[in-house]
């Protein structure tokens, strides 16, 4: 799918408008963000168009003005359909880490978002709100990132904003996306779909992306090479989908697992039963929480999610997902109806534990 | 207009949600924000439910989920519509003064940028970056405003996150809204539709936005009683465009009135000739900006836009934004075909000026 094309109302319009605007353009004449670069005047006008515009270049944003238009109809194809809107901030620090970096984080974060409500991402927004004396060369290397994020998504960066703020009231780069995507007419998501009995597969193995950017911080006594899972997964969703009875899914972040199961158990009112022994850590994943004493089951993920599946389909949804590229998918619960609004896990030795939300905040700023 | 029932898809079941939600209330513990708040566990919980929900509450944010859904044919009810999304991020210092705050301005200008791409507003996501410490008394207010702002425009409050940063990297709320909107399907504005002898329309009288955040910051060595003119605009826009033949229409933020002729002089090619005497300032404002060397020509507007329409609905038009409540409004200047590219002033002695967009920035952080 290329989202230029299919998005493209008037190519001679828009052609004419980057015509236009690339054969007068505005240069950008410092290495760092200024104040000035927020100010919607003339170094403005040079970020956005030799950052941002050289970037993510295509023709919704060609067409200048604050907002974004395309065709309704273009945009949903079958009659029935449903919009999904979703938004997240990134304030992740460090704003670069193993595996990622703020800007894909934003991108994949945003699409992963309407994923899991069944939802093909469309449209995206970015809204940067920048530190005075971030090097361009840092910005660029986040927005180029981005670019490759969301053509890997096959999603369009629609429309954007950018603010600047003192030095001392930001902290380099935080980012706000917001996405637009559309549901097939076909598709019941949702809370109220899960059944007692129904199969709970999670995508792959949990924690990498919060112990990736502790570890990036620098500031523990270990090291370990540990990378954040950040990707998109808008194509593992649809490969689930296709094959499985699918009845709820959501991405595992901020909270870890366990908060997202504990908000599905606390929507539907059943029992979320995981085995301990199922749920995928690497070990060098496992054996960093162990040492800092964190539960992975708390870490943040930012590619891997929870999907509630039929019992009959469970074998050929985590088939699905490991044909499309997740090979740790694997079935780690089922859902019960008692005890009722909990999360319960079944250790190694037969025992169960109550597994509670997230109190405090063992790893602040992880995205 | 009652968004809530438009975009109500199955009352019972979020009705369920809205009772399951409060019936196990997660409680504010605190009087102001923690890193906790932002941690995704219980705290955050609370945070949505004590203060977001408490405000906000409506049945899309009762699914639950990161994502807001809405059916298709219920946003867009017209065969040929097109969809507009746009997004901007508030950071004005301070998050309070005379006339508005952080909230509603926030709620306006994403209303106010679809709103002059001809388009209806619909949903709107709201995404807050806290810093640690801020009351949540504060936040209350500056919530409470978002909703009175969200309902006078006729949008939902649809789906939002919100991050917390830890005190000395942010300053004490930095919001993100993005915004979807349906441009009927007759309605054709844009740059290319702008035509030689158009007259351009001013809905009011600009630079007390600017001026009223420079009065509120204290620092000057003036006062004067001047409001922010922060306002949806979305009435008026629908009343100029039922009676006039707009060709194209934008808000003027930041970088002022200056700016925003600019950009439309550089998209078209076009001179856009502004007559002086006929640009509305208040008095008070124009005396604080004569103290301070500042032109309003380069101030920023939250709820005041400029218009092109045909020189023979020009009149039509002013009548209509006369009775739609926009007092102010008049023709203020003309679209010619030379100086190309130009933003022209012709001053009171008949003399004119070249008006150049904003260099550096005067007023940082107004929006």
């Amino acid at each position: 799918m290329d989202p230029k094309n299919r998005l493209n109302e008037d190519e001679t319009k828009v052609n004419s408008n980057i015509e236009r605007v690339r054969s007068r353009p505005f240069r950008l004449l410092e290495d760092r963000v200024t104040l000035a670069h927020g100010a919607g005047g003339k170094s403005s006008a040079a970020l956005v168009e030799q950052v941002f515009f050289d970037a993510y270049g295509n023709d919704l944003l060609a067409q200048g003005g604050d907002s974004a238009v395309v065709s309704a109809a273009e945009l949903i194809d079958a009659h029935g359909s449903k919009i999904a809107m979703s938004t997240d901030s990134y304030v992740v620090n460090p704003i670069e880490f193993p595996g990622g970096n703020i800007g894909e984080l934003a991108i994949n974060g945003t699409v992963n978002d309407l994923s899991v409500a069944g939802a093909i991402p469309k449209l995206i927004s970015v809204a940067f709100i920048l530190e005075e004396g971030l090097e361009f060369e840092t910005l660029r290397r986040i927005v180029a990132s981005m670019r490759e994020a969301a053509d890997k998504a096959g999603v369009t960066i629609a429309t954007g904003d950018t603010k600047v703020v003192p030095k001392g009231t930001g902290d380099k780069v935080y980012i706000t996306t917001a996405g637009i995507g559309v549901i097939p007419p076909e598709r019941e998501l949702g809370f109220e779909q899960v059944q007692q009995g129904d199969k709970i597969i999670v995508s792959g193995p949990i924690a990498d992306h919060g112990m990736a950017v502790m570890m990036a911080r620098g500031d523990l006594a270990i090291e370990a090479p540990i990378e954040s899972d950040t990707r998109s997964v808008n194509d593992l969703v649809e490969a689930l989908i296709k094959t499985a009875d699918v009845r709820w899914m959501r991405d595992a972040t901020r909270g870890g697992l366990a908060t997202s199961m504990n908000e599905m158990a606390r929507a539907t009112g059943k029992a979320v039963v995981l085995e301990d022994s199922k749920i995928p850590v690497r070990d060098m994943t496992r054996g960093a929480c162990d040492i800092l004493g964190i539960d992975p089951l708390y870490v943040a993920n930012e590619g891997t999610f929870a999907a509630v599946v039929s019992a009959d389909s469970a074998d050929a949804a985590v088939a699905a997902l490991h044909a499309a590229g997740a090979e740790g998918a694997c079935v780690m619960g089922r859902v019960e109806d008692e005890p009722a609004a909990s999360v319960v896990l079944v250790t190694g030795f037969g025992g169960t534990r109550m597994v509670d939300m997230l109190v405090g905040d063992p790893l602040p700023r992880i995205c």
